[in-house]
Formats: structure tokens, C-alpha cells, sequence
């Protein structure tokens, strides 16, 4: 039986969200919005019974048993956490800070029987699914290079907004380089170990955001992670990652994995193989073509695997008879809270190199840092 | 009146260039090869009435006024510099080292009514001559982002050779990137100030390259340029370079350049453009057809920027009475051997980075490095 549903957020992901679950039976009880006019619009758009701008008045709902959380990165972990508290399940996007990864991991760490899954959504791409398959199969044989290209118009709100600020969570690498750090683990079956990386703000500025008001949030990140190696390979996979929203009026999403025996290369959403000795590319898979709304701010690899995201949810709590059971099937693919964090590892140790120009390690926060930790240390300090 | 000209090598690439020498009007009178053996089979190929693989044969032939050297790194200093040094005009490939590099501008500098160019073609293909200018002109505004990708078969001869050895010269920076560092500080107007890079040698062995034999040139190169800034920009442009040699059956050869107003893509020989605001790519330069001979190892590119210097020599050349003398304007936008050792300076700095993992500073050679010093400094040492 499909549970109920409460949505966070009345931004454009959330506004492609409750169309599609509505689409796959789910029934949508509550919405919340940072306003009670935002919220009260959509809900009206689309016929949902309650609206709030309170988030415990949605939490706290009977008829909620999901909750999906698309709102601002630094208002995520508290939603996140205390909706497991309650005993809700959960997707939700990513924090804004790995320290909010890591209380996020807590937390579902404390109710493995909650479904508590980021709402990240490349993984669920037909494309990527089938890309996977095919490199465990042994398409490309030793996998050596994944190059990845996303480029595309300005990612910033028309109002200054957090998507302008680094600090919480605006830019592109935070955006849009968390999938693409997310999709190439899940491809790879690896977790990088050592990245370098390099942030550019180019456009501080624009018609919208001016005055004292600066956009610190990156329009250009290019980083490349060194992967684990599997053993067999000297050094790994190398994975190179561009990011440029600075192109208005295009949108590239491509996704190269090269190997020792051929390459596959996922382009928007259609893939092609190339094996050493073929002459040509072959189309693996084409457009399923998208029958859905369009989206302005949601180009079409995400906007098919928010889809297919919800298509699974639905397979997995359809398995059960109980409406908040689920099943791992379906879902076992998804993005756990773990990845969450280890991809807002990745992105702060991105940020990182790119202020030193070093390599740096990835290392995934296994204690939470304690907050006197600075106090201490000063009052150590004086000590002395 | 055209020079009569002395090609050194029986590769590739000289294997095209007689016959584009040829069809410019040019004579050419004398071939160097290093077996006499392989000397013997061009030349007969091409009617060239003499072949020899002694080089001083070739410098000394009354009939050789210009001499064109395309032969492994390596070697390329001695002859360049023994050429100029009598009286002859230069045209020639990179050189395997900066401190080789340097000998030939120090040699160019005592000769400058000389001719002394670098064989670098891509400067020349018109799809980079249209960009530049576009460039100039403002197309793209204010300059960002040069994003560039090679993508092809591997550049490994047939045999073990120079092409296997990182020290020789070989190797995907040292070819295609040596190009690339060349063709973006024309298109940009500016020098990389600091470089970061990756090098791997995927395939160190294959069918013909085993047993103790190992291939230490990369196949697989990444590396970023933060150009000299212009003044109004805060870090100038920023250029990421990847070279992949890993992917028989395709060749891929990308230039983009980003700026605020716009972008600029040379795909092969054709060139695109799209303005802000606009709502799909432009086809600015189409492919002009090439009508000479397909040549397997020279992609389109090379093959056409190489056709068109030649004929930039025979303007050079015509416009002078006296089979010497030449006039700088046809060929003022070749690169010169001070392009040369900038070009080798970044390979080495690339380098460099990808053994320390760190950015490292392009710093131009000023003046020759004393051979003696490593040992200077050991008896400076035990002094001590």
C-alpha cells in the first residue's frame, strides 16, 4: 500500500515532484513552504488538502508516512533528522555542510527501518542504470577515465538567495557536481581518495544582484578524483569532472567512462558504446522520449530521473501491505544518507584544493567534531 | 622566387609534406633519412633527386635553402641549429627538452634574418585563424574558460621507439599537447603563469611492446593553465586541457573558449559560435573540403594547418626576388622558436606537477644551464 506523503519545498523540483507521484498513486497530504503564500499556491496548483509554513504541522501529520525534502541545503538535516525521529520516512537533497551529512547518518543509522534515501537522482537514470550494467559486464574492460561534462545557463535564482552563497550551498559544484560525484561512485562501484580542484566565481555580479551584494557561489568548478584502486590497477580510476554554467542557452550533460577494451558515453539522456576495434559508436539506449511537463530549470537527465525515482518508490512500498513498509529491492540503489556524506566530502575537499592548489584526501567524518573544540584549544593555548 | 627546399624525416608527417611542398611550386632537392634504406624508398616515391642519412649532405646541398625538419625531438636541436648556423632557413618540429628549446632561440636570435619557424599547424588550420579574430573582435566578451579535449587512437609506432619514451619526446603532451599549450596562447594572447597536471601510461605494454620493455609516454594527460591575467579579470583565463590516446576508432578535437557574452567551438576543422541570448549554435566556419591525400596517422586538423603553412611560406617567399629572403607577413603568425621553448617550458612544468601534485610556475629559461653545476655544487658540498 502506498503511504502518504508530505512534501518540503515549493521550489522547482518540488513543483516536477508532486505531479509525478501524484502520476504513480502516492497521495500527497501536506505541503510545506518557507512561506504561508508559496506554500498555499502550489497546494492550490495542485489540489493538496493542507499547507503550512510550520514544518511540524507536516511531520507531525497522520497521514504522512513520506516525507520528501527539496528545500534550501542548510535547512535540510533538521527536517531530515527530526522527521526520522517521528518515524517517517525519507528523501531528501543534500546538506549544505558534511558536518549535516554526518548528523543525517546518525540519524538513519538509528532507524534502519525508515527508508531514508537523497533524492539524488542520476543514479535512477535508464541511461546510468544500463551504463552500470554494462561496465560490470565487462563492456569497456579495466575501467581508466571518466570525463564528465555539464555545462549549461546560470544556476542562480532570480533573487539573491542561497543559491549565490558558497556558505550555503549555492554553486555549481554543491549543484550540480554532487550528482555527477554521486554517479560516478555508483558507475565505478569506487569512492575517490585523493581530488584537486579549482572554483571560479566569473559572473559576481549581474542585473539582479548588485550593490554591496556579491555571488560567491561557483559558475565554474573543474576537479578530478582519484578513485580507489581495485587492486589490478596501479593507480585507479581517474576522474575528471568540468562544470560550466556560464553558457546560456545550451545544455551538455555528458558522461564518458574509457577502458582498456572500449568506452561508453552517456550523452543527456541516450547512451553509446564504442568497443576498441568497432569502426563506429553504437546507440545503446535512445530517448525513451519524455511525455512529462517540461522544465525550464530542470534539464531532462534529471527531470527522467526524479521519474524514475518515483517509479521505484512507489514498486518498493507497493511490495508491502503495511502503508510506511517498504521494500529494499527497488530502492537498494539509491543514494543512502552514507553517499550523502561521503559526496559532501568530496565537494568540501574540492573547495579545499581549490584554496590550496593541493591534492587533497577525502576523509569521511567518522565523530562528529566537537563545537568547544575551538574553545578548548584556545583555552589550552592560554594555559601555556 | 621559391628556395629550394631539404626535408629531414620519413615519417608521417614528412611523407605528407612533400607532396604539399610540391604542389605549392616548391622544389624539394635533397631528403635525410636516418637509414639510407628508408631515405632511398621516399625519395624515389616522390622523385627527389637526392637522398642521403648523413645530415651535413642535406645543410650543405647548394640547392637547399630552406630545410624542414621533421624528425624525432630528440634530434631536431642539433640539425636546427647546425641549419641556421649555415645560412639556412628553418622550419622544424618541437624539440625533446627546454635546454635543447632554448639552444634554438639563442641560434634564431644570432640569425634573425633567418627564417626560423616552428612546424606547429594548427595556428594555421582557418578555423583558428577565424577564431582568433573572432576572439579579438569580442565575440565571446570577456574571456573565461578554454576547454579543450583530444580524444584518439594511440600514438605508439608500430615498432618500440622515441614515441614509447617520456625522455625522447613522446607521449600524448608532448604531441598533441605541445600543440594545444602553442594554439591557446595564440588564441587567448596570453602565457599559462601556472600549471597543473596528470599523466598516466595506461597501456605500458602491448602485442609489440613486452617483455623488459616498458612504455613510459603518457596516454592519458589532463592539465590546466591559469593564464597571465589581462589586467581587468582577476585570474585571467582559466584552460583545461585532456588528451586522451586510449580510444581507437575515434578522433575527437575540441577548442572551446567561454566568455561573458559568448563561446567559440573549433570541432575539427569546423568552427561554431553561439552569443548569449541566442538560442542555438552557429555554424561560423564550415569545412572546406580537403581534396590532398587522407593520411591515417594526421587527423584533419594537423593535415590541414600543415597545407596551409605551406602555402603561408609560399606567399612568404614569392613576395621576395631573391630565393633567400622571405617577408614576415604571411608567416608573422607562426609560431617562433621563443613560442617553441614557452611550449616546452609548460610540457616540463605539467610534468613537473604531475609528479609533485602541486601547481608549478611556468619560469622561461634566460639563460643556458651551466652542465658543470650539479657538480659544482657536490664540491661546494664537501667543502663544507
Amino acid at each position: 500500500m502506498l503511504p502518504g506523503v508530505g512534501v518540503f519545498g515549493t521550489g522547482s523540483t518540488a513543483r516536477v515532484l508532486v505531479p509525478l507521484l501524484k502520476a504513480e498513486g502516492f497521495e500527497v497530504h501536506a505541503l510545506w513552504g518557507r512561506s504561508e503564500e508559496e506554500a498555499c499556491c502550489l497546494a492550490k496548483e495542485h489540489g493538496i488538502p493542507f499547507h503550512t509554513s510550520r514544518s511540524d504541522d507536516v511531520l507531525l501529520h497522520q497521514d504522512v508516512d513520506l516525507v520528501c525534502i527539496y528545500i534550501p541545503p542548510s535547512m535540510t538535516r533538521q527536517i531530515a533528522v527530526k522527521a526520522l525521529g517521528i518515524g517517517k520516512n525519507v528523501v531528501c537533497e543534500k546538506a549544505a555542510t558534511a558536518v549535516d551529512s554526518f548528523k543525517m547518518v546518525t540519524a538513519a543509522r538509528y532507524y534502519p527501518q525508515l527508508l531514508s534515501i537523497m533524492g539524488n537522482t542520476l543514479r535512477f537514470l535508464p541511461a546510468f542504470v544500463a551504463m552500470r550494467q554494462l561496465l560490470m559486464e565487462g563492456y569497456v574492460g579495466e575501467m581508466q577515465v571518466c570525463d564528465v561534462r555539464v555545462y549549461g545557463p546560470s544556476l542562480l535564482d532570480q533573487s539573491y538567495g542561497w543559491t549565490c552563497e558558497e556558505l550555503m550551498g549555492g554553486g555549481g559544484l554543491h549543484t550540480a557536481g554532487s550528482s555527477i560525484i554521486d554517479l560516478l561512485s555508483y558507475l565505478t562501484g569506487a569512492r575517490a581518495l585523493r581530488v584537486h580542484g579549482l572554483l571560479r566565481t566569473f559572473v559576481q555580479q549581474n542585473g539582479l544582484i548588485r550593490g554591496i551584494r556579491r555571488v560567491t557561489s561557483d559558475d565554474f568548478c573543474f576537479f578530478q578524483m582519484l578513485m580507489g584502486g581495485t587492486g589490478s590497477s596501479s593507480g585507479g580510476v581517474c576522474c575528471t569532472v568540468t562544470l560550466n554554467f556560464n553558457m546560456p542557452g545550451s545544455f551538455v550533460h555528458e558522461v564518458m567512462v574509457v577502458g582498456s577494451t572500449g568506452r561508453l558515453v552517456a550523452r543527456g539522456t541516450e547512451l553509446y558504446g564504442q568497443r576498441n576495434g568497432s569502426k563506429g559508436e553504437e546507440l545503446l539506449l535512445s530517448d525513451s522520449g519524455w511525455a512529462g511537463p517540461e522544465v525550464k530549470e530542470m534539464p531532462l537527465p534529471y527531470l527522467q530521473g526524479l521519474s524514475s525515482m518515483v517509479k521505484a518508490l512507489r514498486q518498493s512500498f507497493q511490495a508491502h501491505e503495511e502503508r510506511r513498509s517498504w521494500a529494499r529491492g527497488s530502492v537498494a540503489m539509491a543514494p543512502t544518507f552514507e553517499d550523502g556524506l561521503y559526496v559532501q566530502t568530496v565537494v568540501e575537499a574540492v573547495k579545499r584544493s581549490s584554496c590550496s592548489g593541493e591534492w587533497e584526501c577525502v576523509e569521511i567524518m567518522s565523530q562528529e567534531p566537537d563545537p568547544n573544540h575551538n574553545l578548548c584549544e584556545a583555552l589550552q593555548r592560554n594555559k601555556n
